[in-house]
């Protein structure tokens, strides 16, 4: 086939690019002298051994980080990124993971280190004839595994535009195998740039098999290879799965996938699907943890990877497959076990082929970052710009070791920092991103349906749920939602199931508002829109009112709605119950923005020195906001005698808002286990006469009046970060709950 | 108690307007001719014993309307109008009412008057007596009752403008026996403006006992009154109790209900509860039906009744109770029985009265209809404007027989003139109003919670459900609106479910748009806004599309949207599926607005007579609307080398729309029938894999390729109107699917 007609074809090009993607990363756990952890996989993260994202290679301490298969390169690492977040945070505040391929000391007795305590025996038995076969230490070398697919709409567009092949499927394989037996041949390249294990640490080897620095041992044949006996023929998938059942049948491997090519082709579960089936994709496997990325490789290798696969497509093959691959292998050696300063023997051919595959980019249109092939120059033209120079070059000014455990420290940092972030996605709504988090750590697999909307897809096993905005769900029913989106409505029906709601009217002109003067002046009441917004058109009378006043507040109200509400103004403090499935999950007290004197400082270095706290921050990304000195703080200070360089008595409480808004820099208070039982009660019952599962319901208590309460609003989209970080008090991780009220069986097989 | 200075109190006035309402009215049954009907109770109104709104009296043929309790007099109207449509929509096309108190001709025999044919034993048997005691005919005889109470918050006020009586509800009753005492008194006030029953039709009276004309036979002796002996005291709540208990024993009444005084004090289910609860609201018995009005009674005499009890409790009274009763029973026989165009013996008093009436709404600042004493001093000055008065001026002209038969064809034609509309309601939502007609012909008690928002309450005897726009209910999750409101979202789910949806792409800026030309540029596609907007910003490209036309299409749709969708165009004609519950309960075709020409009228004018048909109307208050000859239309025409004034040849469609839109002029064409199972399946089966159960979703069907469809849509509001009034093939009734999925128990009744 000539694939190079076939690449630049015109209706081939749209399609170039489109792929999918998945990752497999390993990282060893080791504690914050960067030692071997001695711990079980954490107990937070979800045992099940088949856990979509979180999993244990070889040993105990072995983490196997799983992305899904996306169908951008950007999804992919924001993935990647939050996986590593869940980890970091789930193995608890005494661990890191190892940045490096090569492990960190190893015990001396092999069988010191630790098989993973999985629950199946069969993935048991397999982990101890591997130990039986290769040795524990073999084990502990960590890599990245790319998964690349070609997208169907360029496997059909190809398949179009060419006519030896009438067989898809068939096609698509010979696709795959071409792009295969090349990338055996080539990899030698991708060993020069990205290869990144230079040196052993202590009793990998068992004897001091190795005593050169080089590019890298896991790619070399001191890294984890099968012996020399296993030869698997790439030349048709006929040829392919044949040679690999008789290997097995010849008990030169004791499974198919103990089949550690640099390359595994992919199909279905087994190897003998392959040949029904057809490759789906391929699993490129020589890539080393780049320990200069905090995720293991960088966007940019894995752009690299996939246009050096099309590259490798374009490219002519040898005539002779198995040589060919055969050759590869011996070429690939050679450069992994270069001196990581060293110009590799290969430099003109490898300067050949960035030049091919930068003009291939440029013919067929494709858009990829500006300064790849700059990177890629570089790192020929200087090996100590590879990452296997640059680990070295580093790690000569201290040891590798040091250097690790200092590298695997900042990435700890960096996931602790803001703990309430998930990283990959700290666009989106901040009680998402904990859902998320909780989610992946529970081992339910998350897809994003729509990343603006903030709409997910949760499924585990062959139970999905959809879920927006973090507690949006199938749970609640319809009706009771639009019950609580029309303050009229809902009012009406506490009061009508017995509740106490603040009696009131709603008005659709100025003139009715007006003509009820009477029905509220003399007692305390409150005028306002009927749709509020973060307290705009609010007008309170704690006294009552003149019939001026009254008139004004009406015509501000009218300003901000076609409808108002005048209603009676309830005394006492208000709290916010979070229920969820006929519980109380948590109560919530919020103070409006204040700061306490210290009789030193003034307020605006009190308010500046309370937003230092890592908890505030901007626009619902953080759990609380900054507050601000603008115009409403400065009418609030004015009103209380003071200004912003007043410097507040110690202990001195200073209120910079009259509303309690958390979005407007007010405090939140977790009250949950101070609230009597009484109330708790009504808020539930309250919230089931509404008809609805998870709601927060906003109940205002006269202080020291037993069973004197209101009940101001109840919300069905209500806001969980404020409950999990508070700003003072307990966490209640509102997220897990959602969770597990969705997926029971998760508790369920927890008790098992 | 001084009741005058009570009611002049400053904390009493503003609730003095404040009461609870309620009517029932009776009306027989007549064929067109104005014969009594002989059918029995119609068959589509739920037939159960205690229907809240409609139910059978004494007779099979005697129709009992009852409205709900209301908070206002409009509210009030509006039911008593609703239910009428109901009534008179379900006895179906050969029957009406008649609208005098006074039945019309009567058979010979007492017997062949049907008594109501009742479910309940205890019923049936008290009708059997009441037929014993008064015979047949006497139970004939209809009016209105108006059930009235004051307002919770005026009692409250005038008992706190008080310290006579320390006891609320004692306070209360009081409050109510004196108003009744009162108006047992001066209820020929009442007969005199009101009265409505001046002569009988034949066999009405067994002998010939009133030869005379006269103001009401129904109120004066003539009518349906107890025997001379039952004598009931008013002098106190206990007296009232007892004498009517004592009435019972010696057999005197059958039952306590069989007392027919004008005013019925009302607390509890039995006449005893009243001593424990106290009185909670009025009945007034003695009015009779308003023939000049639709509803048997208008606005303006509720007004009047309402001002007249808080005039009468403002009024002296004498001092002897049970004379002041007494005489006043005296006073109303002679009023009665006056000729309807006399004047009133008691003229001077009664205008004394209106003088004081209006004096009193002045000084109490009562906010009432401007010509309401303007028409009471007129009726007082010249009694042909009596309501008897015009009866019998009327009747002079052709017989009392021909009125009222033809006033019964009028409100006949007005319900059944646009028969989708519920009078009383037709500012809501043309579904929301088809669904209140049919909750109230199925017996279920409707609410509304909030009229502007279109939100119902249903209650079914325990078994309450919301309804917001006529669908929108409990039986869908929440998280599957949201699906649908998401048309990214909907797409991904129902493409993981295996189903066809058009392929495409979301973009938020037009460079990316471009950047995906050549994904699209070579087949028929589509440009839209994420969101849609009745087919703003779309452009179809039936050929696929230059680069140029492509720029400006996303542009255009990126001015309604700040996403845009960019969609394979799918070929073949769309229908509308109406699913609910995993059915399809109809498929609609929607035809662009067009005429059909008959080779000699004008475009123009053919749309005039297409307009005609009194389901076109505009603001979607009707199931079809006005077909429009704007811009739009004129450049459509000129497409196709019309004008408006071109005359169509005989049988040509010329179409006036490009899209199919009934909101702008199209046709709805029911294909229920017509649609194989197939396409029935997908619509089900996609609708399920969104996890709804009420939606209408549309899909593309490619004409005469089997299986060859698209999904386009889920709607989780979709329109039921215009599947229920079709512009071509028969209704399907939606609404009433829907009442039956939210009551199951309706149906399970009906088959027992």
């Amino acid at each position: 086939m000539d694939y190079k007609k076939m690449l630049v074809n015109d209706h081939v090009k749209p399609y170039l690019l489109k792929a999918r993607y998945g990752i497999e990363k390993e990282s060893k756990r080791v504690d914050l002298s960067g030692n071997l952890a001695k711990t079980d996989h954490p107990k937070s993260i979800s045992q099940q051994d088949d856990h979509p994202y979180i999993q244990r290679d070889f040993s105990e301490l072995q983490m196997e980080l799983i992305t899904p298969v996306t169908d951008t390169l950007n999804e992919l690492f924001d993935y990647l990124a939050a996986i590593h977040d869940v980890a970091y945070r789930s193995m608890g505040e005494n661990e890191m993971l190892w940045p490096l391929s090569m492990p960190p000391q190893l015990p001396e007795k092999d069988e010191d280190i630790v098989m993973a305590k999985l629950k199946s025996a069969e993935n048991v038995r397999y982990r101890q004839s591997l130990s039986n076969s290769y040795g524990r230490r073999k084990q502990m070398l960590c890599g990245v595994h790319f998964n690349f697919e070609f997208g169907d709409e360029l496997i059909q567009a190809l398949f179009n535009a060419q006519s030896e092949i009438k067989e898809y499927q068939h096609f698509k394989t010979e696709i795959y195998l071409k792009a295969t037996r090349n990338y055996l041949h080539y990899r030698w390249l991708v060993t020069y740039f990205y290869g990144a294990s230079p040196r052993s640490e202590k009793n990998f080897f068992e004897e001091n098999l190795l005593n050169e620095v080089v590019r890298s041992i896991r790619s070399s044949k001191y890294g984890y290879t099968n012996s020399k006996d296993v030869q698997v023929s790439y030349s048709s998938i006929q040829n392919y799965v044949s040679d690999l059942s008789s290997m097995v049948k010849r008990g030169l491997l004791s499974a198919e996938r103990e089949f550690y090519s640099p390359v595994r082709l992919r199909g279905g579960h087994h190897v003998s699907e392959l040949e029904d089936n057809g490759i789906r994709y391929i699993e490129l496997r020589n890539i080393d943890l780049n320990p200069f990325e905090t995720y293991g490789i960088s966007y940019e290798q894995a752009e690299f990877l996939h246009l050096f696969l099309i590259y490798l497509l374009w490219k002519d093959e040898g005539e002779n497959s198995d040589e060919w691959v055969k050759i590869g292998e011996c070429y690939n050696d050679i450069v992994a076990l270069e001196h990581p300063l060293e110009h590799t023997q290969f430099e003109k051919e490898a300067k050949k082929m960035i030049d091919e595959m930068k003009h291939l980019a440029t013919i067929l249109n494709l858009t990829i970052s500006d300064t790849l092939f700059v990177h890629l120059k570089e790192m020929l033209m200087d090996p100590s710009k590879t990452l296997a120079g640059r680990l070295f070059e580093e790690s000569e000014k201290c040891s590798q070791r040091q250097l690790a455990t200092s590298i695997a420290k900042e990435n700890y940092k960096k996931s602790w920092d803001k703990p309430y972030q998930l990283a990959g996605f700290t666009d989106m709504e901040l009680s998402t991103q904990i859902l998320m988090f909780d989610a992946i750590q529970q081992g339910i697999q998350v897809e994003i349906l729509d990343r603006q909307d903030q709409f997910l897809k949760l499924k585990l096993k062959e139970h999905v749920e959809y879920v927006k905005n973090g507690n949006m769900t199938s749970k609640d029913n319809y009706v009771s939602t639009l019950i609580m989106e029309n303050k009229t409505v809902t009012k009406k029906i506490l009061q009508q199931h017995g509740f106490r709601v603040p009696k009131g009217k709603e008005f659709q002109t100025i003139e009715q508002a007006l003509r009820s003067y009477d029905l509220f002046s003399s007692k305390p009441f409150v005028v306002k829109p009927k749709t509020t917004n973060y307290g705009l058109g609010i007008s309170i009378f704690k006294e009552g009112s003149n019939y001026e006043d009254y008139q004004k507040a009406i015509i501000l109200a009218f300003k901000e709605d076609s409808s108002i509400l005048v209603e009676e103004f309830l005394k006492g403090t208000e709290y916010r119950f979070f229920v969820l499935d006929d519980r109380v999950k948590a109560v919530l007290l919020r103070v409006p923005a204040n700061v306490k004197g210290d009789g030193k400082h003034t307020i605006e270095e009190l308010v500046m020195q309370k937003n230092r706290n890592p908890l505030r921050g901007r626009d619902h990304r953080t759990p609380l906001e900054i507050i601000q000195l603008g115009e409403l703080e400065n009418l609030m200070l004015k009103a209380q005698g003071y200004q912003v360089n007043s410097i507040p008595k110690m202990d001195e409480i200073i209120f910079l808002r009259e509303n309690s808004n958390i979005s407007t820099g007010g405090d939140s208070i977790n009250v949950t286990d101070l609230i009597p039982d009484d109330y708790k009660k009504i808020a539930v019952d309250a919230v089931a006469s509404l008809g609805a599962k998870i709601c927060g319901i906003d109940l205002i208590i006269e202080n020291g009046n037993k069973n004197a309460y209101g009940i101001i609003e109840a919300n069905f989209n209500p806001s969980m970060y404020m409950h999990i970080y508070p700003y003072k008090g307990e966490t209640r991780r509102l997220t897990m709950h959602i969770i597990h009220y969705l997926f029971p069986e998760l508790l369920h097989s927890q008790s098992n």
